[in-house]
């Protein structure tokens, strides 16, 4: 007889289908923060018509003992379970499942209707809950032992099979039964799904980028450490949590860039901190301007006393002075006649970068030392690193350095700056960037921003792309910047910090409102800070300073701000106006934003009260957090006007009445 | 340095995704006919901007050499090619990739602009083509050898840089290099997926079933094989193309039930195939009032000649008198007084069923017996078997037993008679059943089969879901049926003949238009023939016997008709009308139907007709093949008229002008 090879477990009869979350056939992990929930579902079922139990099992990575929740049934064969994460690193998690007797026989005894067929069936049960007891040994398992030795007992004695038959159905035999249940040829799904928990900032997280080449102390002509120190009061005042600094090491001279990004620089021109290393060294070495390792130590002390973490930015490239060069030329790619190839997106040059050669026969040692980078710095104190351009590296090379780095430092923070292909960026997030850059930078009109966030905060990709919203970066400008004045600022940095629990700004040219690109048509900014210093008045009366402040407070004041997944769009009727909700627990803040920095708006706003908590047939207070105004609601409907100069965005808590029977009703 | 364990494959920098069709993460395969196209798409990308090969790979399952297709970008990072699948069995497909030299060379050289630079990158392009020259060896590549060594010297030779810049972008070329590519740092798709290959009558199929203890012979008093061979031409004039039978095993005496399934049977009565054993044999033995083994296989042969496949009932169940009980206790579950467990759903009893118990230690013997069965019946000559219950065993038993069986015998098809729950349906699918019994028999309304049949046409369950509609069957009379009159009968053969490719009808007792229920409220036939023989009269005026001739006609005519995916419902401004189309090729068939039998029912139908191939502004002629009227269409929006009694459903061929730029067109 041929091909009659038997499968190992033939008599596993229940079916473990689709557990979710997981990603691409679990290949990559899902991701939380600590004390987050995973709500783990399954499709679940046997042949005909026996009772099944069905278990969560989780664990953190690499412990030998799962821990065990019961599954319940949801209806469609759908079971479902939880579990909170609490230990930073990889946990595990997965779903078993097995046709259980003792539940089949208790549904079955429950249905049997003459004397007869319930005491044959009573006989069946009660060899199951002896076997149970016998199942329960050690000194934990003793008071169980006896507990279900008396059930056996108690089956055989009382005094009619009525009795008996509502016995069997017992809670808390049931209890018993499933806690010593016999495990009879069980089903395990077909893999070990995995989940990265991270640090809560990877949830939540409010960041500031700054040029400390521009931050000036007093009399100096360059800016450094010192100066960012001087202004973390400013910095931290506004409420920010992530003071991120584009690179701080050594500049290259060769082929330096200008300013305007002309391509001969002056000799006292400063040249782009991207162009990674000159002969003072490389990617761990500091830029001897801004201080030195003992000064940066400081700031990192400085700043975390203040609550802001420092991140670092990570950009894999050099400069044509780089160390590297001369020391590993065997790491770059190099032209027929034996030059090195610089960067090029022909017919464009870029002569004063050097990119690795991923593909070099001795990328593992390349690998090595790109790792030793972040492990220097994590030396020094950072644990945000910003990576520049990651969708020009290797995706392989992503996915080794995050796992090995949060192997070692789980309290890591990678965040992906890749503005590109929205499969590619989904990669990125899948190998284990913690937060990604995100369209939002571009995405302004109304359908817009209810499709893409609509997808970032409900579809599946949420389970590992966490979003970080920019309204500016030093590279982008965007056009409704350029031209929304100071209306347009207040709109974007108030959507980011609503729509998205992670945002940042690239300051202070944000709170400064700078605003002119260097050419029409472009996003650079004019005299761009990548390639000079920038002297600014921080205390200029038209500031943002106090708005964005307002808003941070409110970012930290409620929870509904602080995560993605809650976000819901609901229908205003005028185009050119958006509304939408956060809630957490009890708690539901409702924005409504003015799209159009020209000229005041107004519309009807529709929510489903019920689902927010809020008793539609009462009256209630929507109360703006950002300008202080009450408004006094009712119904489903309601009338909003939103002057641009005044401020582009209610963020309103709904106030619900406490007692509503009551006359005197009282707002909380 | 911990965790610097490198990653195999660090160097393969092509990333692939998503590869569809894919089931389950590749645990089951899809599911094609011979000739049949396998579409694959795939999303791959790679960091940065260089361009990548992608193939995609298929061979019979066992086969050493893959044989390759490139793949084409689609946009998006999508990427697709297909193959058609021709030998019987399991083949295997699945996606490669890697980052190509030398097409990001054709495309950078393509880009540059000065003379300088074009001549440092040919110089790049030279040394690939030289290279692949030297791959090119043998004597069939002996000839591209020459040309890649030809191309080379040219590239250097070419009187302007220019012209060799132009050169370097030839397509002949660019095939040479791809026949002859460097195939560095290749990434293979995660998995292997996979294909079984069945035969034509998988996709395209007509049932008919029959019980052979009502086909008499002249002066018979019990059906037989031979009165069965005597109906071969009545059938298969009707277009049927599979005979399916009910058990023809001898049938048990324990508890035998009696006429209209009552507890006790009389002496003469028959009792129910589906008891299956007696002391004359069991599941490998016939019914001796049916004939003997080699009147069986006469029928086969017969009906083979008659294009007619016998289609074998396999219900794995005993009666209380089966062999199997007395020589394999084991097999069977037992109750505390040593008994054999009868099935039961209580507080029903069902004392003439004995189910296996899949569960006993001896379970690998059980199942070398039960496919001992499918080998017996393929010995005798048959290559159908509609399962009975297969949602009452355990699954893993069918996944084993069809791979089995299949892996000797390909051309064999099982149907599963399996209406239950969705999920457990298409779990018997993905284990390999060939076809499906499907929710068609109680789907009536326009929405109802609207979404059903978007779903099975549409949704990604087709790969290996696919359904077999039966409009009646022995255990279900719908009570559209019932109370539908004549035209009941018409529209839901009709329907099941033109929105399914496999359908079948339990005759005679629907041509005959059998429509009494055992009871008010009840699907189960009065007089059920699952309990006693039927004599009829075939010659009915009335019968259908010429409408289902036409219908099945139509299906062999129009190969639209013979597959399940080119189903597309259009607009009909009628809730009692329905309209879908069939496309094939050139072919389109719109089929509007009437769903109330009692009353004319008219409306506009709207026609996507450009997507239909069919010019807009020129008039067309709608061609009912089942009544043979002709209608003179034009535009997009039709009217129809269908009065059930005459036929509640048109089946119109679009007709479309070949020529419409002459005056006097004419239709094909």
């Amino acid at each position: 007889m041929k091909n009659t090879k038997f499968p190992q477990s033939g008599r596993a009869r229940a079916v473990i289908e689709r557990v979710s979350p997981e990603i691409d056939g679990g290949s990559f992990p899902i991701k939380r923060t600590t004390g987050e929930e995973v709500v783990v579902e399954a499709d679940v079922f046997t042949d005909g018509h026996d009772k099944l139990s069905c278990r969560l099992l989780h664990r953190p990575a690499g412990a030998d003992k799962w821990s065990e929740i019961a599954m319940a049934h949801q209806g469609n064969d759908c079971w479902q379970a939880s579990f909170n994460v609490s230990g930073l690193g990889r946990h595990e998690y997965t779903v078993v499942a097995w046709v259980d007797r003792f539940l089949t026989w208790r549904h079955d005894i429950s249905r049997r209707e003459d004397e007869a067929d319930i005491l044959a069936a009573l006989k069946v049960g009660i060899v199951l809950v002896e076997a149970a007891a016998q199942r329960a040994k050690g000194a934990k398992a003793e008071t169980a032992a006896l507990a279900l030795k008396n059930w056996a007992a108690e089956l055989s004695a009382a005094t009619t099979p009525q009795a008996r038959q509502l016995m069997a159905q017992s809670e808390s035999l049931a209890e018993l039964m499933a806690a010593h249940a016999e495990r009879l040829f069980v089903t395990e799904y077909r893999r070990v799904l995995e989940v990265t928990v991270e640090i809560e900032r990877a949830r939540f997280s409010t960041w500031y980028e700054i040029f400390p080449r521009s931050c000036l102390t007093e009399g100096a002509t360059h800016g450094s450490f010192a100066g960012v120190i001087e202004q973390l009061p400013y910095i931290a005042a506004m409420g920010f949590d992530v003071l991120y600094l584009p690179p701080i090491h050594p500049i290259g001279r060769g082929f330096r860039k200008g300013p305007n990004n002309s391509l001969k620089a002056g000799p006292n021109d400063h040249g782009s901190p991207w162009a990674i290393g000159a002969a003072e060294g490389g990617h761990r070495e500091i830029h001897a301007e801004l201080g030195s390792a003992e000064d940066f130590r400081r700031l990192v002390t400085e700043a975390r006393s203040a609550g802001l973490e420092v991140a670092m930015d990570i950009a894999y490239q050099c400069s044509p002075d780089h160390p590297y060069v001369a020391q590993h030329p065997e790491w770059f790619r190099h032209r027929p006649d034996g030059s090195i190839q610089y960067a090029e997106n022909p017919p464009k040059k870029y002569q004063d970068i050097y990119p690795f050669d991923y593909e070099s026969d001795d990328w593992q040692a390349l690998w090595a030392e790109l790792k030793g980078v972040v492990d220097h710095w994590i030396g020094e104190g950072v644990r945000i690193f910003r990576v520049d351009n990651p969708h020009t590296k290797p995706f392989p090379f992503w996915g080794w350095l995050i796992s090995a780095v949060q192997a070692e430092h789980p309290d890591t923070i990678f965040l992906a700056e890749a503005f590109t292909r929205p499969k590619i960026m989904h990669r990125l997030a899948k190998l284990g960037f913690t937060q990604s850059y995100t369209y939002f930078t571009w995405r302004n009109t109304k359908e817009e921003l209810t499709e893409y966030f609509t997808e970032l905060a409900q579809h599946d990709s949420r389970e590992y792309f966490r979003p970080n919203l920019w309204p500016n970066t030093p590279d982008i400008l965007p056009e409704f910047l350029q031209y929304g004045g100071r209306a347009g600022f207040m709109l974007r940095v108030a959507l980011a910090a609503t729509l998205g629990a992670n945002y940042g700004i690239y300051g202070p040219a944000y709170e400064l409102m700078e605003h002119e690109a260097i050419k029409p048509g472009s996003e650079e900014y004019l005299n761009s800070e990548k390639y000079q210093l920038r002297k600014r008045d921080l205390s200029q009366p038209d500031s943002l300073e106090s708005y964005i402040t307002r808003l941070n407070q409110i970012r930290r004041d409620n929870p509904a701000l602080q995560s993605d997944w809650n976000l819901r769009f609901h229908p205003i009727d005028n185009p050119l106006m958006l509304c939408y909700s956060k809630t957490d627990g009890e708690e539901t803040l409702v924005m409504v934003a003015n799209l159009d920095p020209h000229n005041t708006q107004a519309g009807w706003i529709e929510l489903p009260l019920e689902e927010l908590g809020v008793l539609p047939e009462a009256s209630f207070q929507a109360h703006d957090l950002l300008s202080g105004a009450r408004f006094l609601w009712q119904g489903e409907r309601n009338f909003v006007r939103l002057d641009p100069q005044a401020s582009p965005l209610h963020i309103l808590r709904l106030r619900r009445r406490v007692r509503s029977e009551r006359d005197f009703d009282y707002f909380l």
